[in-house]
């Protein structure tokens, strides 16, 4: 440990090359299924949604994947990110613990998102793709792709769910600030948006059926292929530089980590930061590794290890992961990002096998955790970000009680400047939490009594 | 010139002093005088707004005063910040001048008045002060002081303009999120703000009845202090840590400017890039350094140098300055940071000695600059930066036509993500223009008839 706050690397020491953990897993991964024929998934099943170069990343058994250097290029404006010290969070709990945070939240869109979107712009234009399309729900992926497709010159349609298209203005301005189109969904333009409307025209969308629009939209024009910002490999490869900075900064400040921390909707953020010290805990090393998730929608502390669809319009392949169903609606907590049925295929099989431990917490824990961080630290987290904190606070706390200098890093994926209206909603009082009842599960998860099932499931 | 992107400078290298321009200054500047007698003003004049060390300060001959280590303590969480080279845009320009921007955004306030707002808490708690009072309009500068605050546990008292408080929750919620108490103004609380809520109900306030409000509030209670976030020597100070460092990181990447931009409300943020490039331009470099305003409310570029009040109640000092007239309303443009009536007195009497250049922009062409910035650079600039990026863009291009390598540096104050209804109405069509009117400009500048006048007044 050393007396500095911030451990900086130079544009010189970024990672050259993502880290893809696939080639190193202690177990071999269950594969994706065609949902029609319920075969082991090839890449030729993903060529209508997907170019080329992304597919061959997605099912890449290559250790390390070189960053090409127009994606470089668009890294070093803001990477490597800082690892910070949070001193005065643990002046204020007053822990033995030290608290290191990977700050994100310096990327133009205000998250880790465009590590991924910048990564599948680059490939879509060079694979010779001209439109993205996408769905977003709370917003940040939206931003990010539109970010990546500016600087890309693609266009970029994003499929927003309407009631957040309705309620997040913002947002929808910072799209289009960078070019993008916004349609709210469900929308006239596809087949799933007229038949929702027809049989709902009030209807407030979800972030199933505005994936299914971008989806369809995708698979029927050739010049566009589809983009997804979370749950994928490629996605997840794509975020590794971010652990993979994160252990070299650690290195600077002379500390080997005891906790990673990191909040999960589809595990993109978690994995990027976790991935580089899975490998380490798989070679050795003594680590604890918490993914978190709100208690509202529990898919790896609660839910079955099933073959699920991604969508709940059933268009996606069968993906080995917990999942709460795909037809599960979560309640309407403010960390919209983590409000998704499934988990990542690959962070699913890692908690099957123990190598990660699930932790989850309430919203009001969250912005409890997210209040006192902007307090003590400056920055306002992202909704999503404080159910991490809400974990870090909890092991700086057991710190305290147990006397033990413990060194904590977690990802601070990202600032809330664009979501506020929780934390007036807190700051009134007005707050409310949510827990899934054991019986609201069953009827979620019924629906996998006629699945396929993961061969190296194992029992909790 | 070197091929990087980036200049980082260590925390180890974060300058230790700010620099006080006052000290090298090649004319006497004139005194400010007491709105009363009309005499020069003293330090205690101002006992009952301020603390010592500030007073100090406002008045200090001191070419380098240090900066305490408590202070240091909070800017290195985000300090030394980046200086970027804008490497997307110079290509979408395809001009030869190479562009550099000073990053202010990465503070958890997402601009530069933190630098100024934590030495302010910080001087003021060491001199005892229990509660700070300040005014804020378009919210940058409340939510500053709101976060330093936080940190060096004082109350905090907001008078936000009520227009604002009423359009911006966002902005609200910020401040409250750091334990600030944020009251629409005019309010109940003063007798200047009841006077103007007794004439007129329904009044949407304006800056110059906040500040009145918030000097009330201070000057009548023992523990409480006022607190301005532009316009004073101090304050002005504090900012000159960003072209300190600025300087130093244009050296790391091998550069000479040739022009500094800044916009202006007050003169903060403009100065605290400028001045020690304006002691480089006394001690016989070429360089040209723009202060930009925009054309609604144009200070430096067409109003007169005058005595006059920073406030519209007329409570404060008499100030060496251009101003448009204490009473003069600036038409509602976006940039709410630039809309003031005076300037900093230093900088009003650079501007008059000719050692700068000011320049005006109309909103489009703000607005114009500001969308092709985020299309090739990421970053969404606040409204007021963009006013500055109008001119680089304009030196920019200058550049291309001429074919020589010209070097810009510029302040990017602040990220615009609290302030995107203005992108909205640019990308809608419904942004306006607005050019002060001879008449109007004679009609608000009356006033000073009766005023007494600078002495070293120089004609235009």
């Amino acid at each position: 440990m050393t007396g500095e706050v911030k451990f900086l690397l130079t544009e010189k020491e970024i990672p050259t090359a993502w880290y893809n953990l696939g080639a190193d897993l202690p177990f071999r991964p269950e594969p994706p299924l065609h949902p029609k024929t319920l075969a082991p998934l090839g890449p030729e099943d993903l060529a209508a949604l997907f170019p080329p170069s992304l597919i061959e990343q997605e099912m890449s058994p290559q250790r390390f994947i070189d960053i090409p250097g127009e994606v470089l290029d668009v890294y070093r404006q803001w990477r490597p990110t800082p690892l910070v010290r949070a001193r005065r969070l643990e002046r204020a709990l007053q822990t033995p613990a030290r608290v290191y945070y990977k700050y994100e939240g310096v990327s133009p869109a205000g998250s880790h998102k465009p590590n991924t979107a910048v990564a599948q712009a680059y490939y879509n234009r060079r694979d010779g793709t001209r439109r993205l399309t996408t769905e977003t729900g709370a917003g940040q992926w939206g931003s990010a792709l539109a970010l990546a497709c500016s600087f890309f010159d693609l266009e970029c349609t994003v499929y927003m769910v309407r009631v957040s298209y309705e309620q997040k203005p913002y947002r929808k301005t910072f799209m289009r600030l960078y070019g993008a189109e916004v349609i709210p969904s469900p929308s006239d333009r596809t087949f799933s948006g007229r038949a929702i409307r027809e049989a709902d025209p009030g209807s407030p969308g979800s972030l199933g059926i505005a994936i299914s629009e971008a989806v369809e939209d995708a698979a029927g024009d050739p010049r566009a292929c589809y983009s997804l910002g979370s749950v994928l490999n490629h996605v997840l490869l794509h975020q590794t530089i971010i652990g993979l900075e994160a252990r070299r900064q650690l290195e600077m400040a002379g500390e080997r980590p005891d906790f990673v921390v990191g909040c999960f909707g589809g595990g993109s953020n978690f994995a990027g930061l976790a991935f580089p010290f899975v490998m380490d805990k798989i070679n050795g090393k003594q680590i604890e590794i918490y993914p978190v998730e709100p208690k509202a929608c529990p898919t790896l502390t609660r839910s079955p290890f099933v073959y699920d669809h991604g969508d709940t319009a059933r268009y996606t392949p069968l993906l080995p992961m917990y999942s709460l169903g795909h037809a599960f609606v979560p309640a309407p907590i403010h960390a919209g990002g983590l409000r998704y049925h499934g988990m990542a295929p690959t962070v699913s099989q890692l908690a099957n096998e123990g190598l990660i431990a699930p932790r989850a917490v309430s919203q009001t824990e969250a912005y409890q955790a997210g209040v006192l961080w902007a307090r003590t630290e400056g920055v306002i987290p992202a909704p999503e970000t404080s159910n991490a904190l809400a974990q870090v606070v909890r092991e700086a706390k057991k710190a305290k009680e147990e006397g033990k200098e413990k060194v904590i890093v977690f990802n601070f994926s990202g600032h809330g400047l664009l979501d506020l209206t929780g934390y007036e909603k807190y700051l009134s009082g007005q707050l409310s939490d949510y827990e899934l009842s054991d019986d609201d599960m069953a009827k979620s998860t019924a629906v996998f009594a006629d699945y396929p099932t993961p061969q190296n499931l194992k029992s909790r």
